[in-house]
C-alpha cells in the first residue's frame, strides 16, 4: 500500500491528535513513509501526548504543528511554519481531517451550534486549502510526471456521512476542484467509513487501522479521474 | 392556480420586501387569496415601501411583520406576533424565502463571508421553522382532510442553485422532513428558477411573475409524496 506514496514528499494532516488523524500519521510512519515530511497538526499540541510520542520516535520525518482550524490567525501562522519545513518542494498532500460532530436535534439545535459545525467541517478546510495554496501550487508545478495525484499535489477533504451540514464539505470540494484544476492540484472528498473512534463509538464496524489503511491506499492511487470526486474508503464512488 | 390555495388559511413568507418574496405576496393577492392572512416579513419594514403599498391596499389580508432572519431575538418576537395574528388556526404555510447571495471566489472568500451566507440561507430557515413549529403543529392538527399539504401545514424552503453552500439548505430540509413527519407537517425545498430579480440579474430568462406563478402552483399542489423533496419551479424533481 505505502509504495503508492513514494512520490509524495510532504504531507500535512489536520486534527492529528487523536482518532483518524492520529491513525493517518501512525499508519504512514509504520508503512515506512520515509521520504520528506509528515506535518501533523493539532489545536492543542501540548495536550496531544500520543501524537507527541509518535513525533519523538520519528523525529526525522514527523513534525507537530499547532493549528486551530477555525482561527484564521492560527491558519496563517501554520502556513508560514509549513513553508519553512517544506521550502522549495512545496506541499504534495493536504488532508483536511479535523472535524467535529455536534450532536443535536430539532429541540436542542441553535444557530451557534450549526454555525460552529459548518465552520469546522466545511469552512475551515477551504480556508486551510487557501492558505496552503502557494505550497500546493509549488509542489504541483515541480511534480514529475503528468496528470494529477500526490506525485504533484492533492487536497483530500475527509468527510463524514454523520450530520447533514457536513455534506456542505462535498460542495466546497467540488468548487475547489474547479478552482484548482488549472494548477494541476487534485481535490476530492473521502469518507473514511464508520470507525471505532470517539466520534464513531464502540459499535462501529471498522478499526482505525483498517479504515486508514484503505484511506491511504485510495489517496496513494488518486489520478486525474478522481478530481472533484467523493469516494468511500473502499474507493467506491459515493453519490454527490 | 390560486384555487389550490383555498384550504390554506394562513401563510408566512420571509424576505418579502423585494424580489421573489414581494412577488409571492403580490401574486397571492392578485390571485384572490382572500381567506385568512398573508404575513409578509422584512428585515427593515420601514424601508420596504413597495411591500407597504401592497399591505395598505390589501389590509384585510396582508400583514407586514419585522423579521431579521439571522437574529434569534427577532425570530422569537416575530413568532409571538404571528401567534397573535393566526391564533387558534395556526400557520398553514411557511415560505422561507429570505436569502442572500454572497458572490465570492477562492481569492476573496473569507470564513466570515461563508458563515454569513450559511447562516442566512441554511441556518435561519431551520431556526424560523423551529420558532413557528407550535403554530405549524396547530394548523396540521386542525387541518381537514388526510395526507399532507397546505390544507394542513407545509414548510417551503426556497433554494437557489447559485452558490455552493446554499445547497446545505437542501440537507436541512431533508432533516426537517424527518423530524416533522410525525406531526403531519410537509417540508420540502423549492428552486424558483433563474429569475430577473436583483439576485438573478437582467439576463435571467424568467420574470418574477412567471416564476412565482409556477412556484405557487407547485406549493398549492403539494401532497405527502412531495414530503422531503427538492422540486424545480416546474414541479420537476431535482437531484439532491
Amino acid at each position: 500500500m505505502t509504495h503508492a506514496f513514494k512520490n509524495c514528499s510532504n504531507l500535512l494532516g489536520t486534527g492529528a491528535s487523536r482518532g483518524l488523524g492520529l491513525q493517518i500519521v501512525e499508519s504512514l510512519v509504520t508503512g515506512g513513509f520515509s521520504p520528506g515530511k509528515i506535518i501533523a497538526t493539532a489545536r492543542n499540541p501540548d495536550g496531544a501526548t500520543e501524537l507527541q510520542i509518535v513525533c519523538l520516535s520519528n523525529s526525522n520525518c514527523v513534525r507537530l504543528c499547532c493549528l486551530g482550524v477555525t482561527c484564521q490567525q492560527s491558519i496563517e501562522r501554520a502556513a508560514s511554519e509549513v513553508e519553512q519545513l517544506v521550502q522549495e518542494e512545496g506541499l504534495n498532500c493536504l488532508i483536511n481531517n479535523a472535524g467535529i460532530n455536534v450532536v443535536t436535534n430539532l429541540e436542542t439545535v441553535t444557530a451557534d451550534k450549526m454555525l460552529e459545525n459548518v465552520h469546522t467541517n466545511s469552512v475551515a478546510p477551504l480556508m486551510i486549502t487557501k492558505a496552503m495554496l502557494p505550497l500546493l501550487k509549488r509542489a504541483a508545478a515541480k511534480g514529475t510526471g503528468k496528470g494529477m495525484g500526490i506525485h504533484r499535489a492533492a487536497v483530500i477533504n475527509m468527510t463524514s456521512l454523520l450530520g447533514s451540514i457536513e455534506l456542505a464539505l462535498n460542495m466546497v470540494t467540488r468548487c475547489l476542484a474547479v478552482d484548482l484544476e488549472a494548477d494541476g492540484i487534485l481535490c476530492m472528498a473521502l469518507h473514511p467509513g464508520w470507525v471505532r473512534i470517539d466520534m464513531g463509538g464502540p459499535e462501529a464496524p471498522l478499526s482505525p487501522e483498517e479504515s486508514i489503511s484503505c484511506v491511504l491506499s485510495v489517496i496513494g492511487g488518486l489520478t486525474e479521474k478522481d478530481h472533484g470526486s467523493f469516494l468511500h474508503y473502499t474507493g467506491e464512488q459515493l453519490p454527490r
